[in-house]
Order: C-alpha cells, then structure tokens, then sequence
C-alpha cells in the first residue's frame, strides 16, 4: 500500500471510531449536533492517522490506538472551534464551512469545544478500564500534557498576546509553533508508540520526529500563505499584512525559507531507519507529504 | 472535630496542593495568572472538602483524594469562568470580585477554563501512574464522564437555550439542575469512595445522597434568592425577574419551597447511616450545613 492508500485506511478507520463515539444519546441535541459538525468537517486526519501509523510501526495494539487517535482528533478539533470565536482568531470559516460559533452561536460553541475536550477524556479513560495497561494511561497523560497548559494552550495564548504585541523574534516565533502544533503531534506518535512496548531510544526519536514534521508544517504553511497572496496581490513578501504578523517567510525570505524546510524535513529523518528499520516507511512518507503538499 | 473545624482542616490540605499544582513553570505568566486567579478567589470548596470527608468514611488513600479533588476543583473553576463569559452568563462578578474575562480579557479567559479543565487531567493521570490501581482511573474516569456531555455540559447547554425559550416545565427544571449541580457533587463523593474499596451498595447510597444534596443545594439558592429580592424591593414573588426564568420558587411558592427542601434534605440522609454507620458525620452535616445555610 502506498502513502495516500494507507492514509485513506487509516482515516476510514477513524472515522467510523468516531462516528460510534459521538452518538451520545444522553446529551442535548443541540450540543452533539455543534460538537459532530465540527469532528465532521473532516480534514485530513493528520494526528490520529499518525497514531495508528506508529501503533502498526511498533506492532502495537490497535484496538488501544483507535481510541487514543479518536481522543486525540476530538482534542485537535476542540482547539479549532475555541480558536475560531470571535475573542481569539475570529475566523467565521473554517475547512470551507462558517466555523462553529457562525452556526451554532458563540455559547454553544464554547461549550462543543468543552464538551470536545471532556469527551476526549471520557472516552479514553472508559476505555481503559478495559485494558487495564499501564502503556495505555501513560498515553493518555501524555496526551493531557501536551494538550494542556505547557503545550497547546501555553501556545495559544502566546500567539494571542502576540497579536497585540507582536512576536519580537525567531525564539518567540519557535516557542509559539513548537507548543502549538508540534505538541499534539509529538502526544500522537508517543500515543502509538505506548499501544506496543516503546524503547526509551525509539520514543526519543519519536519525539524529535514529531517535533521537526510540527516545525516543517508551520514553515510550509508560511510558503504557501506566502506564495498564495504573491499569486493573488503581486504583494511584497514580508510581515504578514493581515495580521502584521513574524512569519518564517518574513523572517527569511522565501528561497531561504523553502531551503530551511527541506533542512528540516531531512531533520525529521533522523535516526527514524536506526530506530525502526523498514517499517518507518508511512512515517517517512508524512515528512514527505508535509513538504511537497500545494495547500 | 466538628463540621466547620473538619471542612477547614481539609480546605487547608486542598488549597495547600492546589497552590503546589499551579506553580506551572512551563506556562505563559499571564494564563497561570488567569488560572490562579480564580482559583484562588476560593469559595467554599464543597466539592473537594466532600472528596476527602468520604474518602476518611470508607478510611481510603488520602494522597489519592487530595490529588482527585484538586482535580475536581479546578473542573469546577474553569466551569465558572467559561459561564461567566459575555456569550454566556455574562457576569462581570464572580465571589466579589471581577471575573476572570473583565481582568485578563475575553480569549484568555476561554484559555484559562480550558487550561483548569485540561490541566485537572494533566494533574489526575500523572499522579495515576505511580498510584497504579484500577479503582484511582474508575474515579478519574467518573470525573470525566460527570463533567462532560452526557452531565455539567449537557446541563449548561440546556440552561443556554433555555434563556431563549424558558424552562418549560419542573422535569426541565430537574435535567438542567441534576446536570449543572448534581452531577459533580456525584463525581466528587464517587472519587471519593475510589479511595478505598466501596460496595457497590455504598457507591449507590453515595450517588443517591449527592444528587439529593445537589437538588437541595439550587432549591436553597432559589429561596435565598427570593428572600432577598423580597427583602430588597418588596416585589412580587414569582419568576425570576432578571432573567423570567422558572426556580423552585415559581414554581412552588415559598413557603411550599422550604417544606420541599426539608424533605430534600432527609431524602438525602436516606440509607447513610446504614451503609457507613456513624462515620457518616461529615456528610450529614454537610446536608444541614446547606439546607440551613444564609448565603
């Protein structure tokens, strides 16, 4: 099975798991109909597929990954929905649909990513009642962390005193996209890795192949912003004129940038063959993916 | 040790390892600010105090009850600031002090209740790890489920929509209150009782005597409401005129109101004395302590 093959498994299987989970009889309407519409507005799936993608990699137990990659894309989509109100990003579209709160109004909308967020938990630790492994909790608090107030949050509300002030510099700019977007996908691939009996040598190099394809993802974004709004305007590349906002493409200009990427991209290589051998093939492919994608 | 001497002492030991929880040293200055500041703005920590007075009635594993319910409590403080936003309850008040969106604004108060509600987890599964016991993640997993969908949230999204609509009759009146209220004071005895190795009788007396003291505890409010509103304009009693909302006040009357309560309160003792004997003290007081409270 090639990249786009195995990823189409993959999400397939992690929609239907999602599918079951919302079903919640015992909530209100509204409130699942809120929640569902934003799980459902898709998108690719990236985290939990890696999930799953690493589970298989370490022979890991995939009932375990389901539910750790639906909890983890609940998580991710509660981020969405509170960052899209009006008193964070703003944003009245998201994925090519009017964000939450344009539909369901700004209350309910609060509440969908609460209830996103509690729900993750619920899940998985009901789930493991059943499985009853030490692995499987040390993935579900790993998850908490990186989802919580030293990682994704600690990123949000960085970058949202940032849009006052401004990010003043590289380290700022890394510290905000390394909490932000790298944490959730280093919780994913150590939440695949905890379905199997990880090394402390492959988790590092997990961690460090998370954290590049988080860097590498934030700096194409850039490009593609970037290049889209040269396409589109014929503007002159620098501080993102919406947001007046320290992109890597501002900070380094477009060819340097894109040079920068491919430097991280052969970064989050490393050691992946060492540490798996030939079974990093989908892991290796996501790297590639990230780099070569057009939006 | 009476009850007010008991519920000091295990408020000393709460607030004690909440402050311990949020040193947060990996968190932006400004969220842990936001954090601790309703945190700390206290209140009468019922929720946490019951934890730890059924944990010592079933003689269980205090260092599992603190860590439970400092988890519980800030489940409880992020409810608060997430109901107090502008698209919500829109209070500018909370425990008399301004609430947490007029100190550190609209978006870093959303962050600030999703940052308590995340880090109770964070919180809860680390200290799971080196606990290891079965029944600690039970009543992690109780937490969550009594927090999420299917209980506090369900009952906040349904008291959002009943603003527009109303609330049309008693049973409507109950599912809103029996979610909101009761449904983590039934999490925080549950994890409570966790502590050690409850009966399955003692779990349904516990569940039986917190969804009692939680309807005792809106009943109360609404009457002291109504007597203060009587007192301070001599108006009409009746529904609620701030917001035209049905209590059990409206619904009642006073005076029936107070029988009501009364009878609530010894539905509540109901079957504690037999399934825990005379170590079931503090949760009797705990009744009359609400039943007879003032404000």
């Amino acid at each position: 099975m090639n990249y786009s093959e195995r990823s189409a498994e993959y999400r397939n299987v992690i929609n239907e798991a999602l599918a079951d989970a919302l079903v919640l009889k015992g909530t209100p309407k509204l409130l699942r109909d809120a929640m569902k519409y934003s799980v459902d507005a898709g998108g690719k799936r990236i985290r939990p597929c890696l999930t799953m993608g690493v589970c298989d990699m370490v022979n890991g137990n995939r009932r375990m990954a389901i539910k750790l990659a639906c909890g983890i894309e609940m998580i991710h989509t509660y981020s969405l929905i509170h960052d899209d109100l009006p008193c964070m990003d703003d944003d009245d579209m998201r994925r090519g649909r009017p964000s939450n709160h344009k539909v369901f109004g700004e209350g309910q909308a609060v509440l969908a990513g609460d209830g996103l967020l509690t729900y993750a938990f619920e899940w998985m630790l009901e789930a493991g009642l059943n499985f009853n492994d030490p692995n499987y909790y040390r993935a579900v608090a790993e998850i908490a962390k990186r989802a919580g107030v030293s990682g994704m949050i600690a990123g949000q509300s960085a970058d949202l005193m940032s849009e006052n002030e401004g990010i003043k510099n590289e380290a700022e700019l890394n510290y905000i996209h390394t909490r932000k977007t790298a944490d959730m996908l280093i919780a994913s691939v150590l939440a695949g890795a905890y379905c199997g009996n990880p090394t402390e040598e492959q988790l590092i190099c997990l961690e460090n192949y998370a954290q590049k394809i988080g860097l590498l993802f934030q700096i194409k974004d850039d490009i593609l912003d970037a290049e889209g709004d040269f396409a589109v305007v014929g503007k002159t590349l620098g501080k993102d004129s919406a947001h007046n906002k320290l992109t890597f493409v501002s900070l380094y200009g477009l060819e340097k940038a894109k040079v920068l990427a491919e430097s991280v991209a052969r970064e989050a290589e490393r050691k992946l063959l060492d540490a798996f051998g030939d079974k990093c093939q989908y892991l290796y492919d996501t790297i590639y993916y990230i780099l070569n994608r057009s939006n």
